[in-house]
């Protein structure tokens, strides 16, 4: 089966906002074995929707159309696809009830065209808005069908997943069953991970094997679908042993969980507390860590010394360690770590120092960072490593580095190249 | 002037990849009054391009292609360009010495394929590769004119910035001369922004007048256009005084500065340090300061205190206050800026305490937030703000108004609502 995605919004053309809808509603499609043949962005005509819709009749089984559903004249979609189909709108009494009592209860004047929020194509399925106010649809036509989703991300797609995504697999697939394995992914570039799984990957097979890219971290899909639960978890299981015989070292988790979010379950799971004293990354470890809901159950707090007066005045790194070493070393690293694990009360504390561009700090170029962790009961070790030029890519490889550390030390999992201040003095 | 954008790559129609680079040209392209009349991409398929050109030469004067230029047999773009104009590709001598010193100085292999990156079509203008290998070229025939640039961004952006862009003004526009102004704006919503600026806004017109959104940050451009540099910066200099007059009090600065870069301008210039203690936000203020470049200027350190003992202990906000009032009040808000100052030796401390949800703290819901500000000779003063529901939200929002806060402070400009310790203790 074969879909196209056609979005109708000048703001989305005209670039005024980012485009998420096309991307998530590829990522939804693909696995279950409909592939997108073309994802379009119009602006707010009719005749430009219809002649696409003409093209898209030739090549797709499957037309989603996003926005151009709401109360302003310029939302032309529901009318253009009514007229090109020759089918008539009609009022779904539901949802202009859902829109008036909205009105009422919130004081805001109804708009002169509120109703073309509650119009649906005559014998459509209704796409039920849960969280704003146009209704959307599905419908049939000979071979193609046709789904209207509003353009809101936020109403597009708890719309498309409890409602259009049902109805798909239940309407145009046969009912097949699905399984789907994610893996998260650090520490390959997006060639190197094609490279390796190139033999497995396959975005139009079954089962489904794709790799999507968000920053620096990678996730890899599985999904395979057969007619019986049983048959499909063989499919997925054969296919996932291969994918982890080819990049098992890289993955840190399943199931669409990022590293940050791997980090807080282990130490959710023992029971313990994390801070973290960061220079070049000053605050970019700590938000993340805390940008996890529930996040005070494993954080209390931590400390950006920026500055090499701090690092000594409120983290009490050594003035003998600041002078004979400087901040870009394992010792710096290891004090700071050491310190704020004390300061902070606690369980593991991370430390990242180092040189985040553009300038070169003490003789080293920009991307050299040491990461130290410490810990109870262990001894405290820094980590080195040579990152790139860039600024903004130097902090957030350190924090990606620093999780990465802090999860291969909660499964107690060996780490390469540790370095710790007795083997240093010894050399 | 009618433009068409088309994407020629599988990888952005499977949502592998964001896509950043048709954004990017709607906004380059508008405000030369050159309208984007579609935007589509394309899987790696000859014929699906050239039934799109088809489409395109319809309704545009100028169609812009990106991707499909590399070394490997699914890069059809160029070959299937010359296929429908009927024009013969020819290799660009000069490209391909650069290929071939490249691979001789990296020891990497030359793809088999590889001679397709410096082919052009006979009689094209080159378009320079800086960042990259792919050569890029603009072609005209008869009234269409195409040009061809990288998928990766960084190669597409040095490439038409510098050298299709000065070829659009020149061969297609008669050489005018464009004026732009830039304002970033905080504190409306798109649809509040629209209303203000609704007789202005113009997208298609002269001047260009246009908002464009990132995350919760608004930028307005407008871009005059004249026959000389005088008419254009008059034409512009009267919209641009009407768009202050309608917004003026939300504007903190101009020429894509956001509000982080033009707070770090403003301590430079006055020779300050700013410091922060953040608990809901937990390291995100202190991230964005950080993250401007040469923030150590500005920027010695700061502390996060998430939990009410490490507020207490690390921070040293008394007990009297944290069971008197709580962590979400003014006086928790005003200790937490005055003790960080001190600790970090600051001219400028934030604090930021309050519920970043989903869960409700001491009865408060989420979304409520103090700031507090504390600066040498001026008394600390703390402001409460209500953001909304969504934890993300309200942790960037929170940033936001801390760094507007300190903005205003800097500027010496009034600031409503400030609650002082005095004219809270007397109530």
């Amino acid at each position: 089966m074969k879909a196209e995605i056609i979005a109708v919004n000048s703001h989305l053309l005209r670039g005024q906002v980012a485009n998420e809808n096309a991307r998530f509603l590829a990522r939804e499609l693909a696995p279950l074995g409909i592939s997108i043949n073309r994802s379009t962005i119009l602006k707010d005509d009719a005749e430009d929707l219809k002649e696409a819709l003409e093209l898209a009749k030739k090549h797709s089984d499957l037309i989603v159309i996003t926005g151009g559903l709401g109360p302003d004249k310029n939302d032309i979609t529901k009318k253009a696809l009514s007229e090109y189909l020759d089918v008539p709108l009609v009022l779904d009494n539901e949802t202009q009830n859902r829109i008036i009592s909205y009105h009422q209860n919130s004081g805001l004047t109804m708009p002169e065209y509120n109703q073309l929020q509650a119009m649906i194509l005559m014998n459509s399925t209704l796409l039920e808005n849960v969280t704003g106010l146009a209704a959307g649809f599905l419908y049939m036509q000979e071979d193609t069908t046709y789904i209207l989703l509003p353009g809101p991300f936020d109403e597009l797609k708890p719309m498309f997943l409890e409602q259009a995504y049902p109805l798909i697999v239940e309407e145009l697939l046969d009912r097949p069953i699905f399984k789907t394995k994610k893996y998260s992914v650090y520490g390959l570039t997006l060639a190197q991970l094609n490279d390796r799984l190139s033999p497995l990957i396959q975005y139009e097979g079954n089962p489904f094997v794709g790799i999507y890219f968000e920053k620096d971290e990678a996730e890899i899909q599985i999904t395979a679908r057969a007619s019986t639960e049983k048959e499909a978890e063989k499919r997925l299981n054969k296919t996932a042993k291969k994918v982890k015989e080819h990049i098992g070292d890289y993955i840190y988790g399943k199931d669409e969980k990022r590293l940050a979010h791997v980090v807080k379950q282990l130490l959710k799971e023992q029971g313990k507390k994390i801070t973290a004293a960061e220079s070049l990354t000053g605050g970019s470890f700590l938000d993340v860590i805390s940008g996890e809901p529930e996040s005070s159950e494993i954080f209390e707090g931590g400390v950006v010394t920026y500055s090499e007066h701090i690092k000594h005045n409120v983290l009490k790194v050594t003035t003998e360690t600041l002078e004979k070493h400087g901040v870009v070393s394992p010792q710096c690293a290891i004090e700071m770590a050491e310190n704020a694990r004390h300061l902070f009360e606690a369980d593991l504390a991370i430390s990242l120092t180092g040189v985040a561009g553009p300038s070169s700090l003490e003789g080293e170029i920009p991307g050299t960072v040491w990461i130290g962790l410490a810990q109870e009961g262990k001894e405290t070790f820094a980590k080195k490593f040579h990152f790139g030029y860039k600024r903004d890519r130097n902090r957030r490889n350190s924090v990606l580095s620093a999780l990465n550390l802090a999860r291969l030390t909660l499964l107690e999992e060996p780490i390469e190249d540790q370095v710790f201040l007795e083997t240093k003095d010894e050399q």
